[in-house]
């Protein structure tokens, strides 16, 4: 139907009332890093550029200095280590329920402590958050209160117990399934991306070949993450998918392919705001 | 009446004779940094864009390399420790001593040791300082020779014992009655900022929603110090008010929300010099 | 004839079906730093404009925390110690090997240990690699089954046993002779650039006076990395040559000499994909 | 007469042969930094903008990280401890003999051991050096057989033995005189800047009352230093003033003041290649 598809007229959620003040689009924690520095960095500047009031970001003490040095819009929370173990899990719960959503995954890589610990944190966790990369792998199996928003790639997809499909119709159809026995929200990332809680399945098919570098993802989840602060999970994830690949059309149109994803930051207001119809 | 507001035409008060030489316009020192990092920058980069000749700015040692980093411009000068403590007072009144005015606040945190530092900072300081953030907390009841301008939020205004209204010029009314009692020169941001030393009131109405976002308030705070170097603090505060209210509005005429704080350095020199009437 | 030159329709290799995905257009790792910090940070950059899907780039330790500071596209790897010795060989060949190609040169420097780390890294590879710098000296003598492409300049060429001439034709029979002799793809740079794999000789005429600032062949090195993980040796160093001097004379039309091997960073897309005919 | 003032018809000097090749336009030794980290690279990069091949920095330890940090195109090259100091003179002496021409001060402060080791520099140095800051104060009492350009402000210039004057022609006699008397080249800063080798004397009227802020001198001594890598020390100076000059114009045309000495940087290729005549 017409409201399968994510379009231009979703963004109309987004308008913002001219009394708006400091706390009414959000906070947002990110918790990532370790073995990778910058796709932490990426997915808080994301939520930033998503309209997220205050974002930090909480990496192992490692690479905080190099995370921090990004830019000076980011807010740098470092736990002890050079990636996420079981000590950490506690403190980041604490943090965690100060913000209205998190985004969990971005660089911790698939180290089995930084595993146990991100299952530690998920059980314990009752606020919304959106969970990408190595992290998704201890989802299916963790029992939780959260609120879960989880953006797989196909692949990932699969690895949760989906059933991947060629074509994007069947596939929606194991997307709605697998959120409906997972109870939560699936993005699966791919030439269109789906959305679906179980029991209303969209697509969106902004994005181009040239996302396919290193980093969306984590922009992604940015993105999703800062909606998903003020916006339930389901319109937070599709507005997610919809504008991170507008914003990668953006670049494209602009100058060809090579896009690199921190191209993708300052094009988001722009999918954002500048094009709503 | 037609002064009441800021407008355009205050801008004048800014030109420059052309046998300006080096110090004509003023050297500003930025006191801050500790729990975080990028705020002092963003208040030392603002004082450059509104036309300090000079801008040191002095934090943590811990944090000296990052601020540092961010731009060839910063000219840091560290003191000991991770965050403003009580031995870093007086090395930091003899470097004030030689500044046309103090920025201090942005990203000190609220640390027990920091506020008795910065209440002795202000017990001993006679020159003007621009006041911000954390450090709020402890002016009303400093007893001080120094020229304060105060830019706190509605929040920290009631916290400084003022009374917040719903309507702006009952709010005014408040402010100016709280300015004559402290002394000092207020700017209560909102969606409409109000200025008063006391004498005389004034209200900006530049900015947008799309400014909720953290490090706005270190911006304003550089601003208002850059100004202050020059100007008396009515003026420098009204000024301070509008000009970044307006970068904020030129970020945001331009591609929408999801702005960062970052964004407005370089429109600060736009909404300063370039639409002078 | 007609073929001879690298033209604009050579681009045409360049297309993207629609549904491409993640690891489509390759893996590029970049081993380089040491004495120099900023000539891997280039190639792998100009790697990832080249449109690579993931760029690691391995350096020492000492300058790890530089190279990921420039960027948070960047994935990096460290290996122990100031240089590469040869203790880091064996790790670097099993990374390597989940790579489409490498990029071996940049910024290494010329000390004994290193070049013997480079000859024990050649002799051991079966991969793909573009071999730059000071890398090239042990070329000539190493034995080894990977693909190599050199790209040195003229001095560096003779230095491989190549002789120079003063005219392009000459020069481009004699790359021929010892691409033949050696059995491997040289691109020899200079006013034109001569590719050849002994069979097939081409020359790429872009590039202007304003490139012989240093880095430019850190960005070719890289470029040409990224091509080589998708397309034979000989196209991916020719449109390496061509893109790479494109990209300069992007930069030179726009605002004169002066340019910084960063700036082709930006245009190396605009060269690539916005210029096809 | 008509070639008193410098003007857009000396630019002409500045072209460039179509088979010009790597090491035709100069490489350039920075040595600054110490308690100033931005100084030195400003300087740097100004060099690299203004043409030169290759630009080395050569600082103190301590800050090299963060020099190096600024951009992925400087070549630093640290000395022992946290300032310059006799130590450090004889490595930079043999370092500074590979280049064309030495920019002598940026940032190193003037500490007394400093002082010495400049002093001890110049006295051995026998190449092209741009002296600047507070490396001038040794100037006038070190005996030489170096080709020096010094390019103090006007109360530097007082310092060095000069008189100033209010009249800029008055001024431009005495330039020629203490540059007559020194034996080199004098670029005194001011509205009108004056160039003089004590024979032949010129005016630049480039530049603008934004320019009063921190760094600009570091460019004009890292443009002066590139220039001098290929022209005479008179030439050089004088186009030096006038390029940098016409950079600020560029700058503040653009968007009034609230100029940073880095935002120079961009405008100075176009300042110099892209306005010939």
């Amino acid at each position: 139907g017409a409201e399968y598809f994510v379009e231009r007229g979703d963004l109309l959620r987004l308008s913002r009332p001219a009394d708006s003040h400091k706390g009414d689009f959000g906070e947002v924690l990110v918790i990532g890093g370790g073995p990778y520095t910058g796709a932490p960095a990426l997915a808080a500047q994301s939520a930033l550029r998503s309209g997220a009031d205050l974002v930090r970001v909480a990496v192992p003490a490692a690479i905080a200095d190099e995370v921090q040095g990004y830019s000076e819009d980011l807010i740098v929370r470092p736990f002890d280590g050079t990636q996420l173990t079981e000590p950490a899990v506690d403190p980041l719960l604490d943090l965690a329920a100060d913000h209205d959503s998190v985004v969990l995954g971005p660089g911790l890589g698939a180290g089995e402590a930084t595993l146990s610990a991100v299952e530690a944190f998920l059980a314990d966790f009752e606020g919304t958050a959106v969970v990408d990369a190595d992290a998704l792998r201890v989802v299916p199996d963790v029992e939780t209160e959260a609120t879960l928003i989880c953006t797989p790639h196909r692949g990932e997809f699969e690895r949760m117990g989906g059933q991947d499909a060629a074509d994007w119709e069947t596939r929606a159809e194991n997307v709605a399934e697998l959120a409906a026995e997972l109870g939560m929200t699936l993005l699966v990332k791919g030439p269109a991306d789906i959305i679906s809680d179980g029991k209303s399945t969209r697509v969106s098919r902004t994005g181009n070949p040239g996302m396919t570098v290193g980093g969306t993802g984590d922009v992604l989840a940015g993105v999703t993450g800062a909606l998903a602060a003020t916006l339930d999970p389901h319109p937070a994830a599709s507005l997610g998918a919809y504008v991170t690949g507008r914003a990668g059309d953006l670049v494209v149109e602009e100058r060809g392919y090579g896009l690199v994803a921190s191209d993708l930051l300052d094009r988001v207001p722009t999918a954002m705001w500048d094009e709503q119809p």
